[in-house]
């Protein structure tokens, strides 16, 4: 059976050493954001993580949701009362406003907690992720009246949220939907149609389902700007905030997955379900999107997230695994065999996914705060700044820490042998699990051309240009370091591949547009590698600070995030040479075959 | 429901037009492998294939294998009627030597039929694939009393064969198996333990089962000198060739596992049970390594058989799909949306695919053809060349082409979008089942330290040199060839970065064996692309010659040869220069960090 231990002290490593939390005290709700409350939260959330959730991971997989006979869908043994412990110790309000029962905090620290909980069961966790999802999103458009009847209870738990956006027909391409909504003369909507693959569409968890819900209404304009965003709960809220009837809205069946299976994927049929419209009529995309950034960044933590417990529990494995000797002497004499830990395969292995998981940690920490920053911030240009830094980057986070991630369990599984293909020891599951972050809330391809074809040119490059010269700066601050040199110089030579992949890019996809689809993929994952470069970089020096100033007894896990930062520079970062160099291949051989000849 | 075309044009390009196969006419069994006769055998076996397994291959998914109370094993609905039709159709015979029943025909075609039968149903194809394992075993180990009980049995698929090795505390190192035997006064052999991860080791597709065990007779060497090789048979044989009593082994349970459901995974319990020796007793080991080139072989074409069939529906969908538009112009005005296929993204996923696809067939085909000269040849010289080339190439072709063709699988489902991970569409079966050719027949970690801590310097580096020599001819042969410039020049550089890394490790590696496993997992793969890169500039020598002779109707599946062969040089060959890059920067990172600090 699988384990899992929450990685504490390196998110306050990342916090405390390298982004340095209390330079943001003047941000609301950060002041309370204290170093002793937060190792104390987090402290309580592995508590919670390690004890509560990650026990129920193997039976959600297992037992997975059943639809029954009255369209009713039962969860996995002990989900409901996990649910329940979830929304009573206030996990799900860490970074909802205190108003609404929230309590404030960074989201910061929600996303290191969402890291947390995905790790341990990440099925489990979708429950409470799409209602923070859902309940952002109708802080920001809903009129009071929605947002009093809805979202103290679902910050609480007893309410969840879901996101209906796919139809069968209708996935990427948003603009196809057919959803109907009929305005109706007190001011509601009907709402009829069949959405697809909606996660935690229905479940015993909660009192009440809220649907945000994506459709067109009677005569609205065709393709994306005639979409609008609808709440549709499963029970009309009285005027008491009890629940009252049971609106049109069901489950017609769930789906037959690879992974997830503690979580219910439905399909869910509206018909004639009343929902009151959120934001402007039309205006529903835009409405998605405002929110998209911050379900990109949750998304990303799940490739971190599954990386992190599968690299954990192969470690675990290769220092107890006794099997062959070591080529380089016997180290374990007394024994009929070496800890396989001694190969220096298996340790090349473990190191990669580690070097991709700290630095991914990294990346994610650096990016939450400068969410918090372009919400709560309060001048104008840092706003922007970090608002710029979330359009570029959330594009590449999203894409390329869950094909990491995903990679990286597959990675950890081969560790096991022909036991990582037995279900029992649960590798097999984080592989099945881990898989879906690639498709959803964008699928990789589409990250890829969102980064290149959108988010590269926005505001005349202001955003990538901010991104290079942070780099630079940090560079040359550093180039006369001694100590700094082993990352340095490799993170300078990836700079540049990526500023001349940029380059050809301005050069030639202008005029031949294929020419950035052509190498979005590869320019997506170079941009990720830099990014993680300049954060192993950043993590380096304040290793060495912290050293250098006695490092507090924590010196083996500062020497380890050294040789650690090493080998990413020595071993991942080469990939960024071969990227430029299909980059700049351009897009002639991909397009020269007609489709008939594929 | 996916479906799947046999790849015959592509296998007969290879055969006829790359690698010449009337060149072998004077070898045994050739003579009769007319071009018409192995165009008419690879029709027929796309057909049985595409008609009678692929049906099968998801009802095999989700019936699984069922032990019942008795021990028997049930397996899925029709698998029985189809593994009769398969053995009384000949096809488990192919390549088996006349004398047993089989049609003495070259290796390379039960290769290439291997590959149709593990795209169509890889979950099928392994009762019929570990009968052939088992019975090249005995043709080269048992005595004649043994052959003739069982191999004419085993090759019309009335019996099927097993291969024990495994053990729970022993996989890898088997210098570690517990399993005993004991001698008893007939000659015979009482053997017991407890063996795992037997695939078929217990079915109703057959009459008897014969399963190969390795154990250590009383007495024995510790240690991989003190293993025997074992038959030992589900049902004890009567004189008159049919099946006597019960013998004591038993399958104890079945595997829950990732995939390959309709495969039976069997924890496999011997009690007494009655065993003869195969070939000398403690040298069973060795007795098993010659027919590991020949496993591994198999292995590496399940790894391009998933990729195939998974590459097929990927193009499927793409085709139809409609989703978005062209970045480059509305390619389809009269619909909604353009197909994905449009898309360069789309593209370069499937030519990604489509190039491993191509190149790797070439790979197995042409190393097929030198297994068929290392058993048969009659030239000293020729046989030595073709074992150096099955020595050395084995490991390259196992890890590599399950390592890639598993990617691939993945590649493919992420076409899917959403419906890639719904268990109806059948990609993420794919995914699921070719990620055991990773593992088995010893784990790519361990074929990537065979190749450079054993192939590589075997005979003084002779087999590489050998390889390093052919490839240099062609690159010489070719070099003013104009047309061939897109092939020859990238294929040239490409082998410089093998032989820069070869030659790093003859210089860092002997005094530090760390060196080399360190890097021994990028030198696999780069060895891979390089093989790959000689067999498309071969292929494209082969499509320009053709083309050159009027093309006889397949100048459009010739052009798309070169475009393939194009992109493989432009987007998958650039890979080499990172592995160089990894390689040399040595073991001193991989190994700093002591054990305790993962």
């Amino acid at each position: 059976m699988p384990t899992y231990k929450a990685p504490v002290e390196d998110a306050l490593f990342l916090l405390n050493d390298v982004f340095q939390i209390e330079r943001y005290n003047n941000l609301p709700g950060f002041a309370d954001a204290t170093p002793e409350t937060i190792e104390a939260i987090l402290a309580e959330s592995a508590k919670f993580t390690e004890h509560v959730l990650q026990p129920l991971n193997r039976v959600g997989d297992t037992e997975g949701c059943t639809r029954n006979a009255d369209a009713s869908v039962t969860t996995p043994k002990g989900f409901k009362e996990a649910f329940k412990a979830q929304g009573e110790g206030g996990w799900l309000g860490i970074s909802m406003p205190e108003e609404f029962g929230g309590q404030g905090l960074p989201k910061v620290l929600s996303t290191i907690i969402g890291e947390f909980q995905v790790s341990a069961n990440q099925a489990f966790s979708m429950y409470g992720g799409l209602t923070q999802g859902a309940v952002a999103s109708l802080l920001v458009h809903a009129n009071d009246d929605i947002k009093k009847t809805y979202v103290p209870k679902m910050i609480a738990g007893e309410w969840t949220g879901t996101m209906n956006l796919t139809e069968p027909h209708c996935g990427t391409d948003l603009g196809l939907l057919r959803t109907k909504a009929v305005k109706q003369a007190d001011g509601s909507y009907k709402i009829s149609g069949t959405k697809i693959f909606i996660s935690a569409g229905e479940h015993d968890l909660a009192d009440n389902i809220i649907h945000l819900v994506l459709a067109r209404i009677e005569g609205a304009p065709a393709g994306v700007k005639g979409i609008s965003l609808f709440v549709v709960p499963k029970f009309l809220p009285k005027a008491d905030g009890s629940v009252g009837e049971h609106n049109g809205v069901t489950c017609g069946s769930i789906e037959e997955k690879m992974g997830i299976h503690g979580n219910s994927t439905c399909v869910m049929n509206y018909d004639d379900a009343t929902g009151w419209l959120i934001g402007e009529e039309n205006k529903g995309l835009p409405a998605m999107f405002v929110m998209m950034n911050e379900a990109r960044l949750g998304v990303s933590v799940q490739g971190l997230a599954l990386s992190e417990v599968a690299y954990q529990n192969a470690v675990t494995y290769a220092k107890e695994r006794l099997q062959g000797r070591s080529i380089s002497g016997v180290k374990n004499p007394d024994k009929p065999a070496d800890p396989i830990i001694v190969h220096p395969d298996v340790r090349r292995t473990l190191l990669s996914i580690r070097a991709f998981n700290e630095a991914a940690r990294a990346f994610v920490i650096w990016s939450a705060l400068r969410a918090d920053v372009a919400r709560k911030g309060n001048d104008e240009k840092e706003k922007q700044a970090a608002e710029d830094h979330m359009n570029l980057m959330m594009p590449v986070l999203k894409g390329v820490l869950t094909d990491t991630g995903f990679a990286n369990t597959v990675a950890a599984q081969q560790m096991f042998g022909g036991h990582g293909y037995i279900a029992e020891h649960g590798m097999e599951q984080f592989v099945r699990d881990s898989r879906i972050a690639m498709i959803y809330e964008g699928a990789n391809g589409i990250q890829a051309l969102d980064l290149v074809g959108r988010k590269l040119g926005q505001n005349g490059g202001r955003a990538v240009m901010t991104f290079f010269n942070d780099v630079g700066a940090f560079i040359k601050e550093n180039a006369e370091d001694e100590a700094m040199k082993p990352y340095i110089a490799p993170l300078k030579a990836s700079l540049g591949h990526l500023q001349q992949a940029t380059m050809w890019f301005m050069q030639n996809a202008m005029a031949k547009p294929d020419n950035a689809g052509a190498g979005s993929n590869d320019y997506m994952h170079l941009f990720g590698l830099v990014a993680m470069a300049y954060m192993w970089a950043q993590m380096a020096k304040a290793a060495q600070k912290k050293l250098a100033n006695g490092a507090n007894g924590a010196s083996d896990r500062l020497n380890a995030k050294l040789v650690t930062g090493k080998f990413f520079m020595e071993r991942m970062l080469p990939e960024t040479g071969a990227h430029l160099a299909r980059i700049t291949t351009g897009a002639d051989t991909v397009m020269a075959l007609p489709a008939e000849a594929f």
